[in-house]
C-alpha cells in the first residue's frame, strides 16, 4: 500500500543545508514508475547543492526540491504507458533523463542529450521514501545485489565509462582524485588489466581505500613529486592514460603534463573555473586524445557494471564506508564534508530496517 | 653528376631573414639518400623561422642551418644500407624523422616519436639544390604528379590527418583558419562527403580560394557572428566537427563553443601562448572528443593523399598560388608575410627551368 | 478524414503473387501512429514474398498480410502514448521495429534486436493507403524531399551502413551486385571519397546506372576476369573494401578472394544456402575484417541519409527508374522480375495524383 | 666466442620427423643480428612440419632447413647496418619478418605484410644454438623475465592480439581449443576483465590447466551440449565474444552459432579445408563482426605482453608444462603429439644448463 505522504530531504530555501519534510508521494505520469527507495547514496553533486555553492545557486531552479539521485529500490506502481517494467522489480536508475528526440538521443549519445533532465537537480530526487522515475531510465537489478552496491552503480558507471572509453589492458593509468569515483576507477582499471594504476590523492583515509581497491602506487598530491614519480614508473614516457577526477586547475594542468605522447586524457572532475592550457606542448605536439566524460553510456555502461559486479570480478565494498538512516542526513553530510576526509561513499536508508547489519 | 657545392637558403644568424649561401652538397650516411630538389614549398613554420619569432629563437639550435621541409625531387645517390629506394626515384619526404626505437615508434605512432627530428628545424632542410634524407621518410611519387602538387603533399597530409581522424561523411565541419592547411582541409572534407563545410577566415583572397575548394559557407572571423551562424546552419546543435587551424586564443575558444555536444574538436594550429578553457561547459558537459593533431600518420596519410590526388578526387591546385625561383626567396617571403594576405601556398624552384609554364 | 476502409496489396494465400484487397484501415495502439502512404518502393524482400520462394514460405507466418515496407507519407492520427510525432508530419519509417528491452536494444544495436519485428514481414506493411507504425521507428522528413527519394531512404540506409561501417575515403571499393542497393552504394562510396569504385554487375541496364552513380569501373560478372581486373586496378594488392550485395555463393567466394590482406569485407546480400569458405587463406592469413550487415544504424544512418540528400552531396534519382499507381502492382512486379533486368528502384503510389509528372 | 659450427634440429628430407645436425653458425647480413638461443618453445606449426602434413609439404620450400621460431636468447653479434640492438641484449623475436615496403607495412599492418617471411618456415629457425635474426623483429626482454616465459611470448602475443582486438571487459568470452594459445587466451581474457570465460576443450590435462588460468567454465567439446550451455551462461543471448582457436570445421560452425547477435568472432585456428558457412543466419542477420587473426600487432602486442608479465598481472607458468634439452627433441615431439594430450607448452634448451631447476 502506497501511503499518501512521505518523508523526504529537500532543499527548501536558497541557503546552505537541507530539511526533513513531509510531502505527498509523487503522482506518476503515464511513462513513469513509482519506486520505493530502499537505499540512496550521496554524491558530490548532492554536497554542492547542500553547501549551496555558486554552481548550485545557478543550476537549481526549483525550490523546494527533493535532493538525491543514486538509488536502489522496488517498483510499487507503473504508469499506463509503461511497457517494460513491472511492479515488484528491484531497480536502480540512470540519473540522466534523455528527451528521446534530439540528434544525440537518436545517435547513441543519450547521456549527453540536448535537453537533459537530471534526477535531484532538475526534478525531485530520491532522498525520500518514494520517487517517480521515467520508465526509460529504469535499470533492473539482479535480486542478489546488495542494496548499497546497487545504489552505488550510478557513480560506478561514471568510473566505468571514464576508465574504459578506450581499452586499458596493459596500460599505465594515473588517476587524480581519491573521492569515490577515483577509488572506483582504481578498481575498474585493475579489473580490466591495467598494468599499473597510480592514484594521486590528498587524504590518508581515502588513499588507504585506494590501496585496497588495487592501486599499485598511491601518491600524495602535495607531498610527492607527481611528475617525476610518473616518469619513473613509466620508463620516462609518462602515463598511457590519465583520468582527471579531482576537478581542480592544478590536477588538470598536472595531468596534461604527465600523460605521454600519444596518450589519453579523460576530463571528468568539474573545475570551478576556467583552466589555462598549453595547447601547443600539452595537446598538439603530444598528439593527445582528450575526452570530456559526462554521465554513463546508456546502457552499455550499466551492463558492464552489472556483469563485473555479478561475476565477482569487481568488489566495490571498500569504497562504501558508512550507512545512515535517511533521517540522519545531517550527520551524513557533516561526515562527508569533514576535512581531512574520513568517508568514502555514504548510503542513506529511508527505512532503517534495510540497513546492513554490522 | 652531383656537384661538390650547391646554392641554399639558410638561417645564418640569430636575427630575422635568410641568406642565399653556397655550401657543400651534403654527404649522406649509410641509411640516407641524396635528393636533388626540384620543388619546395614554404610552410608557416618556415615563416616563423624567417621572422625569427620567439618560438624559432628557442627551437632552432644550429646556425647556419638550411631552411625548408616540403619537397619534391629526384634521388641521385643512396647510402650503402639503403634497401628500398633507388637512384632515379621521384620522391617527396615525410618531415618527421622518427627514431624507430621508442614506444611510440613501435606502436604505430611514429609521427609523435619521443625523439623526433624535423627536416629544416633540427637538421638541414630543402631550400637547396640537394638534401640528405633518411630512407625511412622517403615517399615515392607517381611520375605523373606535378612537382608543385608533390611538394604540397606534406601540408596536405596535415589536412588529411586532421580532417579524417574520424569520418566526416554526412557531418557538418567548421574550419577555423584560411591558410593553406585550412583551405586544403576544405577540399578534403568535401571530397570525403561532409554534408556542409564552413570556413572561417580573415582574408578575402584566401576566403575566395576556400569557395573554389568547395566550402558551402565562408564566414569572416571578425565581421560575422560565427556562433550564431554555425547554430543556424546546423539546426541549432552546433557543428559535428571543428578543425582549429588558425592557432589563436580566440579561435580555440570560439571553436570549443560552436562544436556540438558529442562532437569532435581537432587542435592543429599552434597558439603562441596558453589558452583559458572552460572545461566544465565546453569539454565535460559536452562529452567532447578533442584531438591534438601533429604531423601525419606514417604512412596511412600519405597513401590517402596519393590516392585522392591520383584518382582526381581531390584538386589542390587552387591553393597553390605562386611560383618563384629559389633565389627569389625574399620576394616569396615578403608576399607570404604581407597583410592582407594575397598568397596561398608558394613554391620555390632551385632549378627555374622546372617552374610550370604559365 | 480517415476512411473506414482502404485498398491494399496483400499476400492472401500460400502461393506466388499478390492480391488487391479492401480492408479496414488499421486501428493504432497507444504507441503507434497512422500514416497515409503517399509513396512506397518495392524491395527485393517484397519480390521474394511475391514469388513465394522457400525463404518466404518459411518466414511469413500470417496470411493475409499486407506487403511492403519502404514508405513516405503523412501522419494522420497518433496514439495516446505518442510523445514525439505530430499529425501532419511528413515521415518515412525504419523497417526494423526493436523491442526496446533486450541487450542489443540497450547497447546501441537496436537494428539487430533479439526480438525484431519487421514491417511487411512480421506485420502489415505499406502497400496500402494507410499503415500503423510504432512511434519509435518514425523518421521525420524535410518537407522539400521528393516522395520517391523519401521512400527510398530505407534501402539507401542499407547502402550507407554497409559502405561506411569503416571509412572509405581514399580507398578502393569493389561492389558486387547491380541491384538498387549496389547502385546506391556506388553513390555513397563516391560521395565519401573512395579513390576508386568498381561495380560488378550482370545487367547492362543497371550497369549503366552504375556509371551514372559514379563508378570508375563497371565490370561484367561473367564476361570479365574480375580477380585479374581488381588486381590490375589496385596495384596488385586487391581491394581495400569489398561490399557483397549480390547474395550468391560465387560472388561471396570471389569477393573474399579480391579483397586485399588487411582489407574489409561486408556481407550484405543473403545467399540462398551455405557457402564454402577457405578460412585459412581468405580470412585468417589475410587478417580480414568481415562484417555482417543487416538493416541500418538507428538512427545514425538516417541522419547521414538525410544530410547527404539535403545538401545535394548525393543524388539517388538515377537509381529510381519507374513509377506506378499502387493498383498496377502486378505490372511493377513483372518489370522487377524480368530478365535481363530493365528496372532499378520502382515506386508505387496509392494515390496516383502523387506520382511525379514526367 | 662464437664457434664455427653448431648443433641444430632440422628438416632434412621430405618425410616425417626431424634430425639433429651439425652446421655452420649462420653468417649475418648487415641488417641482422646473431642470437645465441637459450630457450625455444615448440609451436603447433613446428608439429605440422615435423609430422610433414599436407600443409607443410606444400609450404616448406627449402630442405634442409632448421625448424623453430619461438625463442629467447642473447645477442652475440650485430651486422654493420644495425642501429638499435647491442651485443649482450637479452632478446626474443617476432616471427613475422615484414618487407617494409608494401602497403601493409607502411600502414601499421606489418604483421600481414604482402611479402612475409617467417622464421623456421621460410628461413632457418631457432631449434639451434644460434640463429640470424633481422634487427627489425628483435624484441628486448627485461632481464628478470624467465627464459621459458620469454620464449613463450610469441604465442602469448597471438592470444593477446586475438583476445583484445576489441575490448573484453565485462564481456562473456567463449574460447574453442585447449591448446597453449587457447589456454593463454583464458588468462588474457580474465586479466582483462572478461565477466566470464568459457573454455571448450577435449583433453582433461589441458582443461585442468584452463581452470588454473582462470576459466569460469570448462566444457568438453564432445560430452557437453555447448550451444545450450553457452545460452544458459549468457542469459539466452549467446556469447559476446568467440575465439576460435581449435581450427576445425566443427568448432568454427559451432562458434558461429554460439556468438550472440552483434557479437564478435575471431578466427585464429587454421582449419585443414574449407568450411561451410550459413552467411544469412550466422553472419548477416546476426550483424556479426568477424576478424581473421594472424600473428601479432608489431609491436603493440609485444608491449602488452611485456607489461602484463612484468607487472605480475598475468601468470602464464601453468601453460608451460615441460622442459627438455634440445637434443631430446624427439621425446618432446612424441609427448606433444601424444593422444590424449598430456602437455602444454614444451620448451627446449640448446644449453641444458639453462633449464630451470625443478
Amino acid at each position: 500500500m502506497v501511503p499518501k505522504q512521505m518523508t523526504a530531504v529537500a532543499k527548501t530555501k536558497s541557503a546552505p543545508g537541507g530539511e526533513l519534510i513531509t510531502v505527498d508521494v509523487p503522482h506518476i505520469k503515464p511513462h513513469e514508475v513509482l519506486v520505493k527507495v530502499h537505499a540512496t547514496a550521496i554524491c558530490g553533486t548532492d554536497a554542492h547543492i547542500y553547501k549551496w555553492n555558486p554552481w548550485a545557486q545557478k543550476r537549481i531552479r526549483t525550490i523546494p526540491q527533493i535532493m538525491g539521485h543514486e538509488l536502489a529500490g522496488e517498483v510499487v506502481e507503473i504508469g499506463r504507458a509503461v511497457a517494460t517494467v513491472n511492479i515488484g522489480d528491484y531497480v536502480s536508475a540512470e540519473t540522466h533523463i534523455p528527451c528521446g528526440k534530439c540528434k544525440q538521443c537518436l545517435t547513441d549519445q543519450q547521456h549527453i542529450c540536448a535537453n537533459l533532465e537530471i534526477l535531484g537537480v532538475d526534478r525531485d530526487g530520491c532522498f525520500a521514501e518514494y520517487i517517480a522515475v521515467p520508465e526509460k531510465v529504469i535499470w533492473k537489478n539482479n535480486p542478489s545485489l546488495p542494496l548499497d552496491v546497487a545504489a552505488a552503480q550510478e557513480p560506478l558507471g561514471n568510473s566505468i565509462y571514464c576508465t574504459l572509453v578506450e581499452p586499458v589492458t596493459g596500460k599505465s593509468v594515473v588517476i587524480f582524485g581519491d573521492g569515490p569515483t577515483g577509488l572506483l576507477s582504481v578498481g575498474v582499471a585493475k579489473t580490466s588489466g591495467a598494468a599499473q594504476v597510480i592514484l594521486v590523492g590528498l587524504d590518508n583515509f581515502l588513499m588507504n581505500i585506494g590501496k585496497k581497491m588495487g592501486a599499485d602506487h598511491v601518491l600524495h598530491g602535495h607531498n610527492d613529486n607527481i611528475q617525476q614519480k610518473v616518469l619513473d614508473f613509466t620508463g620516462g614516457y609518462g602515463a598511457d592514460v590519465v583520468l582527471e577526477m579531482a576537478g581542480t586547475k592544478e590536477t588538470i594542468t598536472l595531468g596534461l603534463q604527465v600523460v605521454r605522447k600519444g596518450g589519453r586524457f579523460c576530463a571528468f572532475g568539474l573545475p570551478p573555473s576556467s583552466v589555462s592550457v598549453d595547447f601547443s606542448n600539452d595537446i598538439i605536439f603530444k598528439g593527445l586524445t582528450l575526452y570530456g566524460i559526462n554521465g554513463r553510456l546508456m546502457f552499455d555502461t550499466w551492463f558492464k557494471a552489472k556483469d563485473l559486479l555479478q561475476s565477482g570480478r569487481l568488489n566495490i565494498k571498500p569504497v562504501i564506508t558508512h550507512h545512515f538512516p535517511l533521517t540522519d542526513f545531517e550527520k551524513a553530510f557533516s561526515l562527508m564534508l569533514a576535512q581531512p576526509r574520513a568517508s568514502g561513499k555514504i548510503v542513506l536508508y529511508p527505512d532503517p530496517s534495510k540497513m546492513p547489519k554490522s
